[in-house]
């Protein structure tokens, strides 16, 4: 008889949630695809790339041209089949079974998922009351702990935590601090300027949101030229196909998406009129975090309007729903469904 | 002071042996790119995706179509980034720290490298003096292992091991055998037969070798249920990109890649010729296992000739070098210097 692990055989397969609405603002996904002049640039490009050929090991190009605008060193820059391969790569890398990982609580899932994937220990840290950072108990979680997730700003709450509170982590903590970015175009808040600084910081950065290029996956990781080495020791060597390393080389020749300028007008228009009406988290991202009176019927009245969204079911997020700013028309039927009461 | 885990230290990075000849036939890569019907296809559907959408996650219309071409069940398939990923993933749900794992030698490199990445320890039978399975000593080293790894065809060898030692190995270790099948179409032998009896059988399939599809990387597994649904657990939700996935439904749709047979041809004519003057290996894949004289000499022939060689320089394979069978004008300058004598 063929055993799985112990701590395998306890996991849930990750569930991403789907309802596939007409509407789709369930997964804080850019409403606007790629401009349709990088789209045909990028089509150009892919159409010239043979297929049959082994992709670049270790994305050089990508690597020299986000060392470029980053102003850091190649060496510093791991990219990832999305930011979630790197996360399962610095706990592969660092952690031991029964490591401790330090996970804010409510934060993007996968730190605790991929912590428990590789046998890690997630110590979640509840959020205080403003969704801030326990700074206390995050320090004192992470005595003995091998890394703190930090995402800025966080999801799905939407907001920057502190940024005292999260220099003073990275500048005290004795333990690896992931900085997940993921938003940050949106927030145009980083702690990048501590890199150099700071052996112990990593900074996770995307192109799912601002550069529309979730289909891809593309994440790339920025730190210590030592920690890039040991990810890089336990990274597939050809983890990124070709077509996603030409893709965001087109894009980052380009200037910066036009639409993200849009989406935090829009964001912040919506997050003041539901204010008036709603418990609402101000965002620093591209999604807002509402808090309903009665979150299964809510969820019901959206997918029946054809919006998918995201709508907790448990603990403090109780009633909470996470919506995606999308584009203009989307926003309105999503606001004509709130200002009615929900 | 950050610590990376020690078995992690110890590790070195991959080293894809690059050396970026106009001949490329150092990778076991289709010297043929796509066929130009499919290519426009495929590029037309690549249109046609919303880059800022997330994939499928799971790839779900991709297994669909694998699991009608292989008379299974979809959940019995996973789709990785590259078969890499999901011998990883293997690796990753069915071994604790210092589980054995056993790796007859020399075969795929990945198998060992990846055991160690994930703490396992890779148990090397070395192979017979005819490059087949010691299948005595294997049976020996399969007791109290986790897995077996055998590729079939090997590779580097070519060679496809014994059948019947491979079927008895299937049929009475007690653990899971992973037979990796990324050469299958140029061997057209297989155990996917076996597949519903044996519920600690795994069959690894990939889209880079006879599908030239390298650069998208795409690989597959096929196994028992129970054994899909733990790899799912670890899996990353969204490993395999919108891109990747359109392409191998493109591909798939259309009919078997019509130059497997040249490929197959060709290789069978240059081991006629090449066996009267060198040791060498008869292939039931893609390339060559020839022996040399003097390796490092050769290598630098072949260099200078604008052609990419894999050349080993240690144990039982020094001065072996292994070849792509490419196009028939790359096979004709290979057979130029080598029938000159190296």
């Amino acid at each position: 008889m063929i055993k799985v692990k112990k701590s395998v055989q306890a996991l849930a397969a990750y569930d991403p949630h789907l309802f596939a609405g007409r509407y789709k603002l369930d997964a804080n996904e850019n409403s606007y695809d790629v401009p349709p002049a990088i789209r045909k640039k990028i089509l150009a490009r892919i159409a010239g790339l043979h297929f049959n050929r082994y992709p670049d090991p270790g994305a050089p190009i990508l690597r020299k041209i986000l060392a470029k605008k980053h102003k850091v060193a190649p060496e510093s820059i791991v990219v990832g089949n999305g930011s979630d391969e790197l996360i399962h790569y610095l706990i592969q890398a660092f952690c031991e079974k029964g490591d401790r990982v330090v996970v804010p609580t409510p934060s993007f899932e996968m730190y605790k998922v991929l912590a428990l994937a590789n046998n890690a220990q997630p110590v979640a840290v509840p959020l205080n009351d403003r969704f801030d950072l326990d700074e206390k108990e995050i320090m004192n979680a992470a005595a003995g702990a091998k890394m703190i997730f930090i995402a800025y700003p966080n999801n799905p709450t939407g907001n920057c935590f502190s940024g005292d509170s999260v220099l003073r982590i990275i500048r005290d903590a004795k333990c690896l601090v992931v900085l997940d970015e993921a938003y940050f175009e949106f927030s145009n808040k980083s702690f990048l300027g501590m890199l150099k600084k700071r052996k112990n910081l990593v900074i996770l950065r995307t192109f799912s949101k601002a550069f529309s290029m979730a289909g891809l996956r593309l994440g790339y990781m920025m730190a210590d030229k030592l920690i890039a080495a040991a990810v890089n020791k336990v990274r597939l060597p050809y983890n990124i196909n070709a077509v996603s390393q030409a893709c965001a080389e087109v894009v980052l020749k380009n200037s910066p998406n036009p639409v993200i300028r849009k989406i935090i007008a829009q964001r912040d228009a919506m997050y003041g009129i539901l204010k008036k009406q709603y418990p609402v988290v101000r965002s620093d991202a591209n999604f807002l975090l509402i808090k309903v009176k009665d979150g299964m019927r809510t969820k019901k009245i959206f997918e029946k309007a054809g919006i998918s969204i995201r709508m907790f079911k448990d603990g403090i997020l109780r009633n909470f729903m996470r919506i995606t700013t999308g584009k203009p028309e989307e926003n309105r039927r999503v606001l004509e469904i709130l200002k009615r009461g929900v």
